[in-house]
């Protein structure tokens, strides 16, 4: 059963928890699939280690990298870049293991259009209420940032359809197990193993 | 989040192991899903109990039932009749509870036109040999009949491609956890809650 890894895309509005899910994800020990860090300009929060969380570059350095075409998609957000080194991804999945990110939207579409079928993931707030009070409480944005980030979760969410699936983040717990059933699901679906049992049938 | 429950129909080619893997799937506390249960003229097997298994019926009664619609599909498959009652499908549907059809493909096929949005899965042997030696091993069936079933089973495998997905029933726990990770996934798909989160947006 020889095959290419499956590209799993999570994105989602800023401050929905991506993150958090992402870690809770990764700190389960039967998760087999491989997370590729993004790239930002934005400065490290308090407790972020270069390397593990992200791989944090100079605004300079993100450019040339931009320009060499490293960079499987990237996107400004709130004045910084974000971005997911091009190299890893490709070695992985030619190594049929199944490459986790998680990024922005702006990114994801970016992603889409280079992988049309990856798995596509939005990682939706329980309402937007909700999700204003998680920014506010973060404590680190002002009231005009969070009032931007606002306006562009309604663009985000209007967003949902470019997505296969949807995955409410009512729970971290939910959240994980809802991804990594999708991520099961996806495996079987008949568009992608298909062609292997048409093979046992010739063979026979 | 109110909705109308999922129809999942789980089929394969007879002798993979449908009735066990269902089986299986049922004897678990966490599955949430309501078994519809077939309508069959062939005899009980050892062991199987009228109105658990299967409820069993003559053929004059089951040919009536056939006249009066009031069933969901039925199939005569090797000189006898399988079908589902259709009224408790329609109702537990209506309830918002997800119902499992565990049926032979001709049935699944009939299924398909009249509900296409549900949830269709396929259970594949590992091999056609494999799939031999099973229906071998039952130790029921005459050369013949059996010869008879591995025709049909490879046309059955050609139907694949009406399906959404393909669960290969390597082993029982294997194929459980993967029928319960699509259903999971299913209700995360986007058609299916893209309506609800358009609503939140609104509300706002």
């Amino acid at each position: 059963m020889k095959k290419k890894g499956l590209l799993i895309v999570l994105s989602g509005p800023s401050g929905v928890g991506k993150g958090t899910v992402r870690k809770a994800i990764f700190s389960q020990p039967d998760t087999k699939f491989e997370y590729s860090i993004s790239m930002t300009t934005r400065k490290p929060r308090e407790g972020e280690i270069d390397g593990v969380d992200y791989f944090f570059k100079e605004r300079e350095e993100f450019e040339e990298l931009i320009r060499q075409g490293k960079l499987l998609e990237y996107a400004e957000y709130v004045g910084n870049y974000y971005g997911t080194p091009v190299d890893y991804v490709k070695e992985t999945l030619e190594a049929g293991k199944d490459v986790f990110l998680e990024i922005e939207v702006q990114g994801a579409r970016q992603v889409r259009e280079k992988f049309p079928d990856g798995l596509f993931i939005f990682l939706a707030p329980p309402s937007l209420s909700e999700l204003e009070l998680r920014i506010t409480q973060r404590g680190t944005e002002t009231a005009e940032r969070i009032r931007d980030r606002m306006e562009k979760a309604r663009k985000e969410i209007e967003m949902m359809n470019l997505y296969d699936y949807v995955v409410e983040n009512d729970t971290i717990e939910n959240a994980c197990e809802k991804i990594k059933a999708i991520v099961v699901a996806e495996h079987c679906r008949t568009t992608r193993v298909a062609k292997l049992y048409k093979k046992i049938l010739e063979v026979e």
